[in-house]
């Protein structure tokens, strides 16, 4: 049996795959997808079969279990198997109970890297994550917990949180019982790295104005020293959408 | 004057790099670049003049103002600048300060994202940095402050130490004082992704074992839930040096 191959998508254009993971897509027989990632990248492995489980009956424990099952199954066939995941597998990305998963049924495995979607918003947005002297510490969190609670915390000088979009509200209350000041500069990125990437600027006080711009889209959250503009802001040359890119939202009165 | 692309090259190996930082690569007319990127790189750009800025004399804050000066000179020829550097630029890759610089300059920048050293090590070992239930957050920090101080916390599930190679004894000591128990997982990896990668395992309160092994290589260090191996650990078909990966260090008698 040939060993599952694990490639970290990136955030979304097609284009932010690494060199090893097209190549190991390139001799693919058998593609294992997620719904975030890019109907692009199809084109780099157009020799394979390609099995969506991102879709809603695989979104539960019990969808997760039934593609565990489609792994080893695909794997005992003896096929190039991928199991092609959005942003990097290590990070929130459920990688553990596949790969526990192969190791019961005897399968091995290779883990290629991605850009995780926290690192894709800082590279569109031109706001790096660590800052001299005030920002050396990052931290990729997310706010939901396994029962469906929302928490937030005051750990890092950056924090960055995953799948927060749907409860902008709820965050910002979060965070200010967590200690962060009222004024502390909140980044929103919708859709990070994709041609219609959004961003909008808020303070923690009033993050819940985010809220209806990037509704219903893939969203990350950077709170501190990493969600400000650099001082000197460069010259704009980037994809995001004109007239919506670094908008200042403004409460409807 | 075009604007200046800043591309991750990955923690390594060329193949780790991007498409999108590829294809900019291959129409840069000048790059500069840090010593810890891979030479094998400069296949993907054999028409650009590479500058090596990663040597001794551009380390200390001098260094970064020659680096600055560099960047600006070579955009205003009117030629393609491309900044390559290791790892992911907006993870302590000081792109803030580069950035700036070109800003004042009126310099426009792209910035393409990589893969970043936590994310690499993660990859090639095979231990998830977020796992279902007992790790939803995962800090990138680095344990030395601008005056040369160590410090250390205990604020993520799992915590991964960039820049902290040759102080791991220290360290240790400093993560017993941050509360984190000495029986604590510790993984720690050096030269992650590349082919001569090693790993060790080893406990908080015996991190001072695992000096020699990585002495002198860019060295990663994962604390906490993420260090751990998964409970079932798959066949490794991985690229590491058979006989040191997972090595069990012990204490010379």
């Amino acid at each position: 049996m040939k060993p599952v191959v694990f490639i970290g998508a990136g955030p979304g254009a097609a284009d932010l795959i690494t060199l090893r993971g097209a190549q190991r897509l390139a001799s693919a027989e058998v593609v294992l997808f997620d719904a975030l990632t890019d109907p692009a990248l199809r084109e780099l492995a157009p020799q394979a079969r390609w099995i969506d489980v991102g879709k809603r009956g695989f979104c539960n424990s019990t969808g997760q279990l039934a593609i565990n099952a489609l792994l080893v199954r695909h794997a005992r066939s003896g096929r190039a198997v991928v199991r092609l995941k959005g942003g990097d597998p290590s990070v929130f990305g459920r990688l553990e109970e596949e790969l526990q998963a192969l190791a019961a049924a005897g399968v091995g495995a290779e883990v290629v890297p991605g850009v995780t979607a926290a690192i894709a918003a800082a590279a569109a947005t031109q706001r790096p994550l660590t800052r001299r002297g005030t920002g050396r510490s990052v931290s990729l969190t997310t706010a939901m917990t396994q029962s469906g609670d929302l928490q937030a915390t005051r750990t890092a000088d950056t924090e960055v949180f995953y799948m927060a979009g749907r409860q902008l509200a709820a965050l910002g209350r979060r965070l200010q019982q967590a200690a962060w000041p009222a004024d502390t500069p909140v980044l929103v990125v919708s859709r990070a790295g994709w041609p219609d990437q959004l961003q909008s600027d808020h303070r923690v006080g009033s993050l819940a104005e985010a809220a209806l711009l990037h509704a219903g889209r893939p969203t990350v959250v950077t709170v501190g020293v990493g969600a400000a503009p650099l001082e000197q802001a460069p010259k704009r040359e980037s994809a995001t959408a004109p007239g919506l890119a670094r908008r200042e939202p403004r409460m409807q009165p």
